[in-house]
């Protein structure tokens, strides 16, 4: 190896290192996650980074196939690396659904992958933490999905959040009924409303300003058209929820319409008694202007936010979508899920100061004398089975860089083992915080104290 | 979505979905292996799945090289799915070595893939758990890692398991010592002493004459060298460990060969020390056949094997990699680690029945009638806020198919909710096993009749 020439060690723009700091907090949350959903009865799965290109393309829409990462593999088949876990899930469920039980729920913690342009808090590698209930099409699997998330988020994020509802179906109501002239030809009507819901998922960014903008320049669209639009999707009540009786009105007359919203307001006012009940803050809106990129939502959608960040964005997001199973299996399964986007929320949580990593190391032997290695390595594995966490010095005879160097990694106590130890069976026990040291206690005594100290 | 065709499910050739026992049996393997790294004060860290092609290739030879994924990102920039994280590693240290403090104990866990041939137990995408100590060269790491090893692969494998220890550069002197003719040509030695080590590393598969066969092909190599090699290289103790007195005779007056070979001797004594002071059955045998293709070791390397499933190959393996970072780095930074491969040990339990996953649902609410919705996702909340696992009927209405949801997911109670517990605000209880039910019981001693029984 020596003849190489050196290789700068670099990382692909997009992509990060995670550090014991930030591995130790993306763990514990994972942990808690997982503590919690399975208190809800969801069911772990997991399925592969790679898969056919065929089943991945073509369901979150142009904007998410432009950044998947494909490729042909050593056998020439077209690859891709999964860009969400939601299409994969319903592949999953499409092949096993012979030996599953109806509803499922689902977790599923794992990274995806998609090359859009970096910013920051934004990387092409990121970590999705997923919620499902697939086989049912019940209002109460919206419920539980959304008030599972909230308590997974609320175990893990110590801060105030709102989880705004939205809902595909009502929204398409209310560009028909408001627009009827923009769906005149039959032909463009997919097209035209995926274009609308694409404009109005824009209100947060550009504002209704820009989204009139945008909504005027989609052919067929009425400038008149637009106004009513935007005036029912952005009515709201004192409390600054959506107003549903604008809707009604907006609607009049449309029996479907009428029954959809009656319902959607059955399912906020379920989801906001199961966010009291859960005993954690979280506040629930409906906001009908929420409208999801992803091409294959169909019914609810939802997003939640961080109240202290204004402006950072969505940290678990999600909705129904009854079609998607249906595009690998002749069984029409509906689904609802949602997922945290797990580096969103670690960065959002260590803005606020609120990413504390559990990290305690304990005791650190060092070995002063060569003769000393393997008294000092049966009293690192007894205080390991004694459940205290310990490292060894692995450098002997340098007694100085071994105490520095558990100083620099913060072990509160360290203890020396030499040749007058082995000869007389003891240690000597330091505390590095005060300097105090015992010398000659016996290893039971050792455990004692630093136990009783923690 | 309605006009699309029919994709077939399908998954890649190598890839496997994991279903909720095997994934409860994973999560349970990787928690332990967690917690005994960092009882040790091993780290936890993460780098990308993909980087810089460069980066990963040329490392492992010229066998692993054609295995990995590889592939133009968006940018035009050649880059490659990680097949192992050791060389990852290696440019992480490179990187961030200013922030880092070392000796640097790390613990990483993650999947590689490979587009190797497929064969029953091996697959394309595999999950690896390494433990690596970076920036020391001395024996105590060497114990460190091997010890360390054993008792995480102890803690999740109940089994008798042997650790076989080689030494690439004992076997190095060996392979000089009983061979100097096949050395003669300055300009062959590297590439000739790799071949050689390639064939001592078949010894397992093909045994001593199918290896004899490929040693005497390699240019320079004379059949009596053949001999004198393996003859040493299979000399055995009535104990079964390699017999280093017969590398002593070989390698007479060659000073540094001895003084390894006494190293070597210290090594097995303390790693056969700390396996016995870990308490559990682990044996350590040494093993100069012991070569590992991979072609970054240069010290010590180590395999370790089921006892009760012989032939079935290594679930842990290792070595020393000293040159490894000073392909990114002028600095140098010696390096020892090893690997468990999770999915080869899960396998490995699974064939001796030792695969438990620790899946308990708990209790499943049944809702009657409609109205009893919000009722009953009330009650689901204060028994999961208790520590109940606890799943909730999601399909009102019929409540004959929610009890054979509950029996086939195995719910050992279930819990009625519907107009008369909502009036009477009590709840029925039925215990599953013995079809004892109680009807109009509060929720306190609901919780306590559980929690009593479990």
């Amino acid at each position: 190896m020596k003849s190489q020439r050196l290789i700068e060690p670099k990382r692909l723009k997009g992509f990060r290192d995670y550090s014991p700091q930030l591995m130790a907090l993306r763990q514990t949350i994972m942990s808690s996650m997982r503590r919690h959903a399975s208190l809800a009865g969801f069911q772990e799965i997991g399925t592969p980074v790679l898969e056919y290109a065929e089943v991945l393309l073509g369901q979150g829409g142009d904007e998410t196939d432009k950044e998947v990462y494909r490729f042909k593999d050593h056998g020439d088949r077209a690859v891709a690396m999964r860009f969400d876990l939601t299409v994969p899930f319903a592949r999953y469920v499409a092949e096993h659904q012979g030996e599953m039980v109806f509803p499922f729920k689902r977790l599923q913690i794992g990274d995806v992958w998609r090359g859009e342009n970096t910013q920051k808090g934004r990387y092409r590698e990121f970590c999705q933490c997923d919620l499902d209930i697939i086989g049912v099409e019940s209002m109460a699997a919206d419920v539980e999905i959304m008030s599972s998330l909230l308590d997974v988020l609320a175990g893990v994020a110590p801060t105030p959040l709102t989880l705004a509802i939205g809902h595909r179906g009502v929204l398409s109501s209310v560009i028909h009924c408001t627009m009827p002239s923009a769906f005149a030809e039959a032909t463009r009507n997919e097209a035209t409303e995926a274009a609308i819901l694409i404009a109005i998922d824009k209100l947060a960014k550009v504002g209704r300003d820009g989204v009139a903008k945008i909504l005027s320049a989609i052919p067929g669209v009425q400038s008149g058209d637009v106004d009513a639009l935007l005036s029912v999707v952005l009515a709201r009540t004192p409390a600054g929820d959506s107003d549903l009786d604008v809707v009604r009105k907006a609607a009049a007359g449309d029996v479907a319409t009428a029954a959809a919203v009656d319902r959607l307001e059955q399912m906020i006012a379920m989801v906001r008694s199961c966010a009291r009940d859960s005993g954690h803050s979280s506040k629930v809106r409906l906001d009908l202007s929420i409208a999801r990129g992803l091409g294959y939502y169909t019914g609810v959608v939802f997003e939640t936010t961080l109240d202290q960040l204004p402006g950072f964005g969505s940290v678990a997001s999600g909705g129904r979508y009854d079609g998607l199973v249906s595009r690998f299996s002749t069984r029409s399964l509906g689904g609802v899920g949602g997922s945290i986007g797990l580096d969103r929320l670690v960065a959002g949580l260590e803005e606020l100061g609120l990413a504390h990593a559990p990290k305690t190391p304990t005791v650190f032997v060092a070995v002063a004398t060569e003769d000393a290695g393997a008294y000092g390595f049966a009293l690192a594995r007894q205080l390991r089975r004694e459940g205290l966490a310990c490292d060894i010095g692995l450098t002997t005879g340098k007694l100085g860089n071994q105490f520095k160097h558990a100083d620099r990694c913060g072990y509160p106590w360290v203890i020396t083992v030499g040749s007058d130890e082995v000869k007389t069976k003891t240690f000597s026990l330091k505390q590095m915080a005060t300097g105090e040291e015992k010398r000659h206690i016996d290893a039971a005594d050792l455990v004692a104290e630093i136990k009783s100290r923690l």
